[in-house]
């Protein structure tokens, strides 16, 4: 079934990463991927426009179905095949709603740290940045990453986001752990947070879909010293 | 079933609108409605903190589950009630795939006219307003509700977002475009959508949760002149 997938993907992208990481846990290996170049525009190409108007990866293809947005593709893949490789929902009602909430709280952890630090830096001239205005946004970021931590140190160690099992929680918080760390982001103040990636590191499903132009150059522009 | 759940809201919040869409459609009436006051920051009280520390509406509890995010309280009250009121996520996986795709999509609609829009107007001094940054701002929401009118003339007169049933990508986008009308966007240049607008604030459903502050005051401030 997978051979009648398409993912468009860029490397390093959070939002491309999530149905990567679903693909893999669903045991979809076998889809077609092609990993496109923001630099050459690839996602601008009449192949991606075809399937996506706005010109954005992820893009994704199942048959005749197409969805492109991250959360959407991973809820549908996750609905298909509900009972192959990690159930990423749990079925109790209860606990799916505890993994729901993170699942879409983490939009507050991508604006912490991608829409106010890393889409500032990138979209201000170096010489015009407000040094204020980036401490401020910084602190906030740094105040959202407190509130992950306190959620892991009232689980305890060797949990998810959620709980003792691997969810569709961590697959919308991981990569952006991730981002913010090769970002330079220091977890040692945060160290349920710090256990909780280091362990996600080595996990198969996140080793297969490590954004390869991060495992050639795996220190980033510095985005986040300081929070 | 309904008298375990409380709904913290505000009147005219289009987060707090989505869940008590789906509330009234799965026929859940008689849970604990609680209408909080913004101006008297009702959102920021202990009650409140305690359930959602984000201090945020809205803010929901099912018994001891507490899901405050409100794509999270929809996808949860979808899955708890699947087989009772109206189904809103298709249970045939293509057309679910393309409901998620609506629902979630419906982010763009919302950047365009209330991040972009409403925000940049709230939170600038009116003498400070930049015309130039505002007229390109309401040139990039008209280009999304054109994709949207686009999507209804496709699908041709009486449809819903997506086909002929009422489904969770109504839920996010009709809310959006009653905020706007009440903003003074005009919906003559989008007939496809005009129709549909005019259609649905019919509904029960959408009746039974008008923000009551907009039955007194119908007429909003002006946001969307000139979109």
């Amino acid at each position: 079934m997978a051979s009648n997938m398409v993912l468009y993907w860029g490397s390093g992208s959070v939002p491309c990463w999530r149905p990567m990481l679903v693909l893999e846990e669903k045991k979809l290996q076998g889809y077609g991927s092609k990993l496109i170049s923001f630099s050459k525009k690839e996602h601008k190409t009449e192949e991606v426009l075809k399937l996506n108007p706005r010109g954005q990866v992820p893009t994704f293809k199942d048959g005749d179905v197409v969805v492109n947005e991250s959360a959407a593709i991973c809820d549908y893949l996750e609905y298909k095949f509900a009972d192959q490789g990690t159930s990423l929902l749990p079925k109790d009602a209860a606990q799916r709603g505890m993994v729901l909430q993170r699942m879409h709280e983490a939009q507050n952890l991508n604006k912490g740290l991608i829409e106010n630090v890393v889409h500032y830096i990138f979209r201000t001239k170096p010489e015009d940045v407000n040094q204020e205005h980036l401490n401020e946004k910084k602190k906030e970021a740094r105040e959202e990453l407190k509130r992950w931590e306190e959620y892991m140190q009232k689980q305890g160690s060797g949990t998810y986001v959620v709980g003792k099992e691997f969810s569709m929680a961590d697959v919308f918080v991981f990569p952006l752990l991730a981002f913010a760390v090769r970002g330079k982001l220091n977890l040692d103040p945060f160290p349920g947070l710090k256990e909780y990636y280091q362990r996600l590191e080595k996990r198969p499903s996140v080793k297969a879909t490590w954004p390869p132009h991060w495992s050639e150059e795996p220190a980033g522009k510095d985005f986040f010293t300081g929070v």
